[in-house]
């Protein structure tokens, strides 16, 4: 398999030639995942990130009731991991899996070691990855807090430009917090203002 | 003004002897905030992090409706900053307010800088502030998404166990993102549920 997105996507934010971090990236495993199976479930450890190379993840949680919550999707090109899990070595409350067929390079503290120690600013990337996640959290929170539902579904089709199409309405309606009713009739006044236009 | 409890935090996680750092700490500023004063306010640049001596801090968002958006309460021996505008030198969309007269520690990239240079450790702390920040954050989503009106409150009696003596209701529900009747109502049934015990 190929690791042509990850290895770009890896030396452009380091600033590097890609010649020269390619023996670190080939040091990393792939893994191609089925649609519908996991990469991990609620309960285990997660060990490793995971950076999509080609298909879609989603991350979610399921409540006492039963019920899904979508934390995230991940398409080509993003990376996607339970941070709380891995470095504080707990049990993960989330699930992780294959929306679609997926190819993903599994990331672990191996990768990290040995890019920490070969590339210098390696560091301050890692540290930027983590302020931006924290950033995206804040304004997750921000819009449950404050934002109407069809505030939060322009800001999801603004971030999210061809997820709409590639999952049921019901998880992107878990995505942002409210029912696929109230989705759907988000959709309809939004279709029926562009069509008085 | 002491620096007491910022020196015992700092020199505790960073596993130092007080002595060793209070140097570098004596090096941070010193303020005192009367209640209903502005450490941060929307659209402002957030240069510091603020750790709280004594009194009580609060950080909220105003959505578009003048509706103000509780995102942390912060009490004695607790940090607050907006890293999105510190680390990415952007307008920041928060306020932080002294919820009663306060002393706060101001700490700026110049402390962080001395910390980096002179204890090995700090970067492994600091890389641990923000897992923490992370798991905080990705918490609040999982409550906002899954969890009850009384699972919130719950939760937020466990984590802040005498703030409710300290704020009014309406700021505690707009931290849980409910009405302040619905808090009401979650507080009346859990008080029926305790006398019926």
């Amino acid at each position: 398999m190929s690791s042509g997105k990850f290895l770009t996507y890896i030396a452009s934010h380091l600033n590097r030639d890609e010649a020269e971090i390619s023996s670190i990236v080939a040091s990393c495993s792939f893994k191609n995942v089925k649609k519908g199976s996991y990469l991990l479930q609620a309960n285990e450890h997660c060990n490793h990130g995971f950076f999509v190379e080609t298909g879609l993840l989603r991350q979610y949680s399921i409540d006492k009731k039963g019920k899904e919550h979508t934390i995230s999707f991940v398409p080509e090109d993003w990376f996607v991991t339970d941070r709380d899990s891995v470095f504080f070595n707990r049990p993960s409350k989330y699930f992780i899996q294959a929306q679609e067929d997926s190819q993903v390079v599994l990331i672990d503290q191996n990768y990290e070691k040995l890019m920490s120690e070969k590339i210098p600013n390696f560091a301050e990337f890692n540290n930027r990855l983590l302020h931006n996640h924290i950033s995206q959290l804040q304004e997750r929170i921000d819009l449950l807090l404050g934002a109407t539902a069809k505030e939060r579904y322009l800001h999801f089709i603004k971030m999210y430009p061809d997820i709409l199409l590639r999952v049921p309405q019901t998880m992107v309606a878990s995505y942002l917090g409210i029912t696929p009713e109230g989705l759907s009739r988000v959709r309809k006044d939004l279709a029926l203002k562009n069509f008085k236009k």
